[in-house]
């Protein structure tokens, strides 16, 4: 795979290949047997242990790694340096990851959590982000994606239900008409909402990336697969954009939803504690987990076997939509 | 002061009693000077240096501090430990600062977020929060609010040009109806905003806290002062709801917007750069500047005459309001 391919043309690539899977490394240490926690000396190497074995073990099937900066925050210095190692074991695999920062602020502050995601200890390809604060706080990301090839996914419709607090509150008719020219579908003058706003700012600025140098927008949406009723419609709204798709398995989003919107530029399914935990539903490990004798292997393997599942489940809802 | 007085009634009565001004310590290594830089072995000292020299001389002028951690995460895992350190002296000395974080994810992460910046190495008393993804985010940090003494600020209206993006959108007349009640401002139901629904939330969640316990919301709002047409009206929407004003001084906000945001239930009001690099225009420093020769301590007397100059300033426009 070519290095300077631009991070969103090798994420897209790279789940043409694998398939659709982006696997999360939402890696709490709770999420490991307390047998296996206690072969460590704190639960930072555990974590990276795990993550370790994971990424190693996993790759065939996964089309990309999500790694959840939350979980090593709250480890403080020794979960941000697994953070860091984690990290630099996928950029030294090629592997096209995604660290989901979901940060967002003022310009200055902004172009600050740029250097630190783009570049140093933390540096990632592809970066999540938060548009609350307006798309002046997107330059200083959209400056790396333009000239170093990054990427960024924002937030545009989330997996939880609070999307309906704010995301999805309606516009006035006035807003929508200021936005609905940007979009081909025109029941968005009748009924736009905030997130509606949020994508057609990343359309306009979608625009700005010369086609010369980019096959697919560098900047992606995070669209969630827990709403069946607008996922066609999100998925025709933004033919031309790239979808981290978070919401499926332990969240409780369907494959046919994942599926649709997977459809035209595509995107990438996200599941985190359906795999890492998938240990603790393992019925080939009852007796060893009753005994308090899993090894990490065993973690590991049944984290395989729930990402080919995953794959499997993602590619057959595919294929039934197509 | 009481350690278990909750922490947004620390910092109100610290503003109460050293004056509104918040001291933000976005501590870019490049607001010193290279002469004062190359003295340390990382720029990550120089900052923690600066830092603990700043928090010394310049606590009987600030209400608070804020540390804005993109600064610290920008210089990677040794920025961290600089971040962790600055909290520690801060703490120490019983400051109620503020991290300035700005996190927001799902509930799960949301966890992991609360964990990582109200206990261990990250551990603050105040912080601020992104409500985009709903208010289900919020409620892990609402815990520690509530058993904790801990306190948050969320974004309501922020100080950028950007806004106007997504927090300033009109919302339907729908929309407007069902937060209504929640004001007394009849103004509210032709013109409600996003961010009036951010507040509805917030003005809802403030009921939760008891007044046994409480004095004051826990949970503050981030109101900038760089829109003098709204102060008035968002002051009189949140009568009881402090707020973290930013965008005085180097951002252009004028001290008099300020104070109308400083009325009611009053508020602390941020200034950083305008602090951190008041050598640079310091005219008694300026044949040492020229010869390079400048020193830490003249950075710090700077800073600590442009704090007193910005108390004075900010202190004088409340007088000119009441």
């Amino acid at each position: 795979m070519n290095k300077m391919q631009p991070a969103m043309e090798r994420l897209r690539d790279s789940c043409a290949q694998k398939g659709p899977l982006c696997v999360g490394l939402d890696t709490d240490p709770s999420y490991l047997p307390p047998e296996v926690l206690r072969l460590y000396d704190s639960p930072a190497e555990a974590v990276l242990s795990y993550n370790k074995a994971l990424i190693h073990e996993l790759s065939p099937c996964a089309g990309t790694f999500k790694v959840q900066i939350a979980y090593y925050e709250a480890l403080g210095l020794a979960g941000l340096k697994t953070y860091a190692e984690t990290l630099k074991i996928l950029r030294a695999q090629n592997i096209p990851f995604i660290a989901d920062i979901k940060r967002g602020d003022i310009a200055d502050t902004a172009s600050a959590y740029a250097r630190a995601h783009f570049e140093g200890d933390f540096e990632a390809d592809i970066i999540t982000l938060n548009p609350y604060m307006g798309f002046d706080t997107l330059e200083p990301f959209i400056n790396y994606l333009e000239k170093n090839g990054k990427a960024a996914f924002v937030l545009l419709r989330t997996s939880n239900q609070g999307m309906k607090d704010i995301e999805n509150l309606a516009l006035s008719n006035a807003e929508a008409q200021k936005i609905s020219h940007v979009f081909t579908d025109s029941a968005i003058e009748s009924d736009a909402r905030v997130l509606d706003a949020v994508g057609a700012g990343l359309k306009r600025i979608a625009q700005r990336f010369s086609a010369q140098k980019f096959n697919i927008s560098p900047l992606g949406a995070v669209v969630g697969c827990t709403e069946e009723e607008n996922a066609r419609m999100i998925r025709n709204r933004y033919p031309e954009i790239f979808f981290l798709i978070p919401g499926y398995g332990a969240q409780g989003g369907a494959a046919r939803i994942a599926a649709t919107l997977l459809d035209k530029a595509g995107g990438t399914v996200n599941s985190s504690r359906g795999i890492l935990t998938a240990w603790k539903k393992d019925q080939t490990l009852e007796i060893r987990a009753r005994s308090g004798s899993l090894s990490l292997e065993d973690c590991v393997k049944s984290a395989y076997q729930a990402s080919f599942a995953a794959k499997a489940d993602l590619l057959a809802a595919k294929k039934l939509l197509a």
